[in-house]
């Protein structure tokens, strides 16, 4: 394996990192809810955010000081997600960054800020500001991990190494999920450190492409948040020199891909109500966008979601949400297996057991295969099953 | 009121209609399955038709007649879609075709051809055959109405008369909504009369106006299906001389749009699972595209859906809803209400009692209303709350 898993890593586990978190009070009961992660002045970043139109302060925020300065540092609370709270909403955030940088001694515009959490309440500023105050800063990156969950049943946490031109380069990574109780938590969240001494332009882009094929991957219900941010730190601390373009670069950026890949898929595992992860497959597309759109679509389609959910070979549901994707292919080459189990081969249904795929689901990982026989492209997407639990979650606040 | 409802009314109210229907042995127990319409020799019809890439071979052959003919009898199947099932699909699809034409002595071109139910099953196409012989034209409206169901709860049927230039029209239609239970019924089939004397150029525009501002603006789960079907069929037997354009064909165009948002709101309300309708209402839209995107991405987000059967006030939802829509709106002007109640001015929340806001929602109809404030189009969508139901319905097949 080209990778090597770094069992009990963490963001702090790349050298250049620390990290610590309070509980500010945010949550009913004590329970982290603020936390700093800082690297050192060399530190550079990258950011990718939300594409909703509606934009929390803190996103628009960090995609100003991302702009005008190279920022080291991210101050993230949870519980409110300080989104459509009016003018107040980017005063607050402005005044988390400025309050952050006058503890860790840098500049404001080296701060990036990013809540989640409720939309529609303001934040309660006393609380945030003794909270940024309170917080020391050590090799805590499991304390950051936790902090930042919301509806989450786990942190998220993966970290690896890697032997780039015989350095050992160290990746890591951690998120929350899209979960929302009360009233409103669509948020994801994803942070990455890594050691590595890389240009600002090719972290940018590595960035940029690790999110498209991981991040960008998962749909647990279709709704994308005010909030998502995905922020990618490199402190340049390895002993190997800078990255060099070519064969350097793309080892580092399988790298990272493999990090966002286990994350994303980590965020689908524990989506709210999730009993199984689905893997949606397609192959053979005529380019990488129809392969990746095509996949999405399967993977939002709510039907197949509770078929996979019931244990129910559905594969007409797969198909009809492939119909409506609107990616060009052929139905008389069509090609769909489900756990490996053949169920439709040249358009045209093929004779399985039923009782025998049912049972091969039954089991907390689900693969939809999709071989469009339309060209050399493939993508991947990740989604959960769709349970009465995520209803039950999601429609909670009853009378 | 212009339009005056016809109590029991059903496609046959229209004069120049005839049904008939017969139980043939497609659904377990006896029950009527297969059913026929016709006109007289005079009738012109229009269609639109699922917009999925996966065509059931009855939607392609119903396609090809109306670009060939003008035809004047309909038959219907529920519970086998006839779709995706290789190259048997279109052989049975003719042979319903050419057995409805001999059966009603007119020629093949003049059929139009509906399947819905179960995707990846071929048709008993000996039950269809005897069944299509043993089927009696009457005024059998409400027959034809009982039978194209499959997991719709009750018929959905709205007849109304109305008055043009002194003369009474009378346009009648019936629906089926989308219900997928084992493996895959997602249809919408919808069957539209009236006595009305029209030029074909102005049906067919009158029926895709009235599509796009009503079961177009239906969404339940996102899932588009291959069998999608809406037929209008006019006889000109009324006394009325043929409809002209400008006020008489305005008034037609409303009437009609007056039938099919009822057969819409009927689909939405009788969705699997569903304990309530909900309208969302978008104004001050820039165009009616922007206006109806808007409003069918608000209704189609599960979350807003889950909140709403929980009777929560969480407008964020459809706020987050809005802003992954695409369209452009600026958030300082935003204004939200629910039920009346106002949640959102100006892009800043509005103190309001979630209890007495839940009490308003725990009824069977919920209103969503959103004034972006940035021009003079507004539009409604229409889809029903999220509920254990739902996902019990669609994961029903557990071993």
């Amino acid at each position: 394996m080209l990778f090597k898993e770094i069992k009990g890593g963490s963001l702090t586990s790349p050298k250049g990192f620390m990290a610590g978190s309070v509980s500010s009070g945010l949550r009913d009961e004590p329970s982290p809810d603020l936390t700093i992660l800082s690297g050192s002045e060399k530190t550079i970043s990258s950011g990718v955010f939300t594409k909703n139109q509606i934009v929390a302060p803190p996103v628009i925020l960090s995609q100003r000081h991302l702009s005008l300065d190279s920022p080291i540092a991210i101050v993230v609370n949870s519980v409110i997600a300080n989104a459509v709270v009016g003018m107040q909403g980017m005063e607050d955030a402005e005044k988390m960054a400025s309050m952050t940088a006058e503890h860790l001694g840098i500049s404001k515009s080296q701060v990036l800020v990013c809540s989640t959490g409720v939309i529609g309440v303001p934040l309660p500023m006393d609380l945030i500001s003794k909270g940024i105050e309170a917080i020391e800063l050590k090799e805590k990156g499991h304390e950051f991990a936790r902090a930042i969950l919301t509806t989450d049943t786990r942190t998220k946490e993966f970290a690896i190494s890697v032997d780039i031109s015989g350095s050992e380069i160290i990746i890591s990574g951690t998120a929350k999920g899209s979960g929302m109780i009360h009233p409103d938590m669509a948020t994801m969240l994803a942070f990455l450190t890594t050691d590595a001494d890389i240009s600002q332009e090719c972290l940018d882009r590595i960035l940029r492409q690790a999110v498209d094929a991981s991040f960008n991957m998962v749909t647990i219900d279709g709704d994308s948040s005010t909030n998502d941010s995905v922020i990618f730190l490199a402190s340049g601390e390895s002993e190997m020199g800078q990255i060099q373009g070519g064969e350097e670069e793309k080892i580092f950026q399988e790298a990272v891909n493999y990090v966002c890949i286990h994350l994303a898929k980590e965020i689908a595992r524990d989506a709210e109500g999730a009993t199984k992860l689905i893997e949606v497959i397609i192959d053979g597309a005529a380019n990488l966008n129809e392969a990746r759109i095509a996949a999405r679509t399967v993977a939002s389609s709510t039907l197949m979601k509770a078929a996979v959910y019931g244990n129910d070979p559905n594969w007409g549901r797969a198909v009809a949400a492939l119909g409506r994707s609107g990616i060009a292919f052929n139905e008389q080459t069509l090609f769909l297996s489900m756990n490996g189990i053949e169920m439709l081969k040249q358009g045209t249904p093929v004779k399985f057991s039923k009782d025998v795929a049912a049972q091969s689901m039954d089991t907390n990982e689900v693969e939809i295969y999709i071989q469009l026989n339309n060209g050399d492209y493939s993508a991947m997407s990740w989604t959960s099953d769709l349970t009465e639990e995520y209803v039950h979650i999601n429609s909670a606040y009853t009378t």
